[in-house]
C-alpha cells in the first residue's frame, strides 16, 4: 500500500565518481530510521522527489538554511557530528519560531572527495541524533562534489491553520520575552577559536555553540495557547534580530539591560574579563526564541517551560526605535552587532 | 486577514555586508509578483519560514537541487539569465516527473560580492521568467557570501493523493516512452564549449541547454489519466536514468536504437560528424520525461502532446538488464555514460 511508511530509497542524484553508491548508501541508512508519532504519514518515494500527506487543518511551513564551511562554521574547528547536528537544528529552529512541528527534511550536501569517509560518517552520526531528537526525518536530497563543504537543509513542518506565529504581530505595550540565556553560543565560539585542541574537550560551555537545541516544544505551546503575539528565533543575536521583529510589526522596543539573561559562567578564571551584557545583546547562534506577550496574558506564562527559563526583558513601544535602558537609568539606542560569519580566520 | 495573498517580505537571513539590504530588495521584488490560479492560497510570511495552505486531497511534493558554478554550469559560459532560468527548471522538472504541479520555491543563493550587481540582475530576470512560466512563486530562501556561485533550489508542489507517479511502477511488458528529442541539451553544451563568443549567439541549438522546459503539463496529464505506470525525468541521460527506473521497479528493458529520437540538426555543416545516437543515449540535461505505459493503454496516448512528440522506444522486460537492439539486429548492454559535471574545463 502506497501510504505505509516505506523505507526511503533516496532521490539522490549523487555524482561522486566511484564513491557515489557508497555515499548514497551511507546517507540512505539515515532515511530508513523509523520515526515517531506525527511522521507516520510520511511517504518516502525513493524517487524524483519526496511525497508526504499533509494533515487536515494544518498549514505547511517551509524553510531552508545554508551551512557553509568557512562562512558559517570554521574549517577544522567543529567536530563533524556537530556540523551534522547543527545544520538541521538551525533549520528546525525556524519552524519552531513559527510555532510549528518539524516533519521532514531534504539534505543538500556538496563535499570534497576527501570528506566522504571519516568526516561523512561523523557528520551522519550528528545528523541522525538531531533527526531523532527533533522527530524530523530525512525525506530526500541531492549530493554533489565541491571544493568546500557546502550544506543546505530544507525543513518542512506544519502548524494548525491560522496558528502560525509571525514576526509581525507585536503591538505597543506587549511584553518582550526571551527563552534561555543569551550569548552562550558566542561564548562557546570564542572558547573554540582560542582552543588549540579544537572541540575535543567536550566542555559544557561549548555545547550551546556546537549542539544548539531549537525550542520546538516551547514554540508549539506558545502557538497552541495563542500566548505569543509575535515570535522569531535568535540566530544572529538580539541586537540584529529584535530590529527585524520590530520592523515587521511596525513598532519599537525598550529593553531593560539588567533583565537580559547573560551566559552562566563559573566565577573567576580566564572568562572574568568578558563583558557578559555585550555577549547577551550581540552574540549569535543561540537559537532561543524571542517573542511578545500581551500584558494581560503574562500571568499565563510559567517562569520555566520544561526547564527553560522565560524572561521578560522589556516592552514594545509605538515609537519605532529600540532603546536599551541601563541599570543607572541611562539609555542608548541598540546598535546591531550580531554574529559575523566573516569573522572566522 | 492572514489568508490573503500577501506581498512577501522574505525570510532572507542575508549576510552580504553593505549589500545586504539591496540584495534582499532585489530578490524580494521577485517574490512580490502575483501568480495565477493554483497559487492563490500561498501565504508568504515574510518571516522565519514560508507558510502555505495545502489543498484538500493533495499530497505535498518536495525536491531540492544543487546548481553549482564549475560543477553544474561552467564559469563565464552561461548568461546569468540562463542560470536563473535553469536552476528553477531543474527542480521543477522533478515535480513534473511525479505528475505534480509546482507551487512555490525557496532560493538559497551564495554569491561572491562581485556577482551582486549586473550578474545578479541578469540572474533574476531569468528566474522571474521561469517563475512565471512554471507558475511557481518565490516563497523564501537564504542568501550568503561564498567564493563561487552556489545555488540550491527547493520546490514544493502538489499532486492528488495517490496519483503521484513513482519510478517503481514499471512491469514487464510495459512500453517505454520518452518525450521530445534526446541529446539536444548535450549538443548545445558542446557548441557552447567550443564557441568563443559564449552564449551570445542565441542559436536555437543552445536553447535546450540554456533554457530547458520541464514537462509539467505532460507529467500532470499522464498522472491524472493514470496512463503512466512509472515515470522520471531525464537529467543525467537515458543511459544513466533508465537503469534507475528499472532498478526501482525491479525490471530490465530492451531499447530499440532506431526508435530513440535524436537531436534535430540541419544537415551538413560542422555537426555532421557527431554521432547522434550516442548523444541521444548518453547526453544529459534534457529534462524530458521517461515513462512506461501498459500495452493496452498505448492507444490512449497521442503522438504529440501540446506539440511535444511522445515516442515508444522499447519495452520493459522481466530480465534485469538493459539492452540496446541495433538496426542490424545486433544487441549490446546499455552502459551508463551520462552527463559528467566534472567534464567542464
Amino acid at each position: 500500500m502506497r501510504h505505509a511508511l516505506l523505507p526511503l530509497a533516496l532521490a539522490f542524484d549523487a555524482i561522486m565518481g566511484i564513491r557515489e553508491n557508497e555515499l548514497v548508501r551511507k546517507i540512505g541508512a539515515l532515511a530508513q530510521q523509523r520515526s515517531g508519532g506525527s511522521n507516520q504519514v510520511l511517504l518516502g518515494a525513493g524517487d524524483d522527489a519526496a511525497l508526504f500527506q499533509p494533515r487536515l487543518g494544518y498549514e505547511i511551513i517551509l524553510t531552508c538554511d545554508w551551512f557553509l564551511e568557512g562562512t558559517h562554521f570554521p574549517r577544522d574547528k567543529h567536530p563533524p557530528d556537530s556540523v551534522g547536528w547543527k545544520c538541521l537544528a538551525r533549520a528546525v529552529s525556524d519552524v519552531a519560531a513559527m510555532g510549528g512541528i518539524p516533519r521532514c527534511f531534504l539534505l543538500s550536501l556538496a563535499l570534497p572527495p576527501s570528506r566522504t569517509n571519516r568526516w561523512l560518517e561523523g557528520f551522519l552520526v550528528g545528523l541522525r541524533r538531531a533527526s531523532r531528537k527533533f522527530r524530523c526525518v530525512l525525506a530526500g536530497g541531492d549530493t554533489t562534489r565541491s571544493r568546500q563543504i557546502s550544506i543546505n537543509v530544507t525543513v518542512a513542518g506544519e502548524v494548525k491553520s491560522g496558528s502560525g506565529v509571525l514576526r509581525s504581530g507585536a503591538r505597543s505595550g506587549d511584553i518582550v520575552y526571551v527563552s534561555g540565556r543569551l550569548g552562550e553560543a558566542e561564548l562557546g565560539l570564542r572558547i573554540l577559536k582560542h582552543n588549540k585542541r579544537g572541540a575535543r574537550s567536550k566542555a559544557s560551555r561549548l555545547k550551546k555553540h556546537l549542539y544548539p537545541e531549537p525550542r520546538i516544544a516551547l514554540g508549539r505551546w506558545l502557538a497552541d495557547k495563542r500566548v505569543a503575539t509575535s515570535m522569531m528565533d535568535l540566530s544572529d543575536g538580539l541586537s540584529s534580530d529584535l530590529p527585524r521583529l520590530c520592523a515587521a510589526s511596525g513598532v519599537g522596543a525598550r529593553i531593560n539591560a539588567a533583565k537580559v539573561p547573560p551566559p552562566c559562567i563559573p566565577s573567576g578564571g580566564d572568562l572574568s574579563t568578558v563583558n557578559l551584557l555585550q555577549l547577551a545583546l550581540h552574540g549569535g547562534d543561540d537559537y532561543e526564541l524571542l517573542f511578545t506577550v500581551r500584558p494581560n496574558q503574562v500571568r499565563s506564562l510559567p517562569r520555566f517551560f520544561h526547564g527553560v527559563q522565560l524572561t521578560p526583558i522589556g516592552v514594545i513601544t509605538s515609537e519605532k526605535r529600540i532603546v536599551v535602558v541601563k541599570e543607572n537609568g541611562g539609555e542608548h539606542r541598540l546598535e546591531s552587532g550580531g554574529w559575523d560569519p566573516f569573522g572566522f580566520p
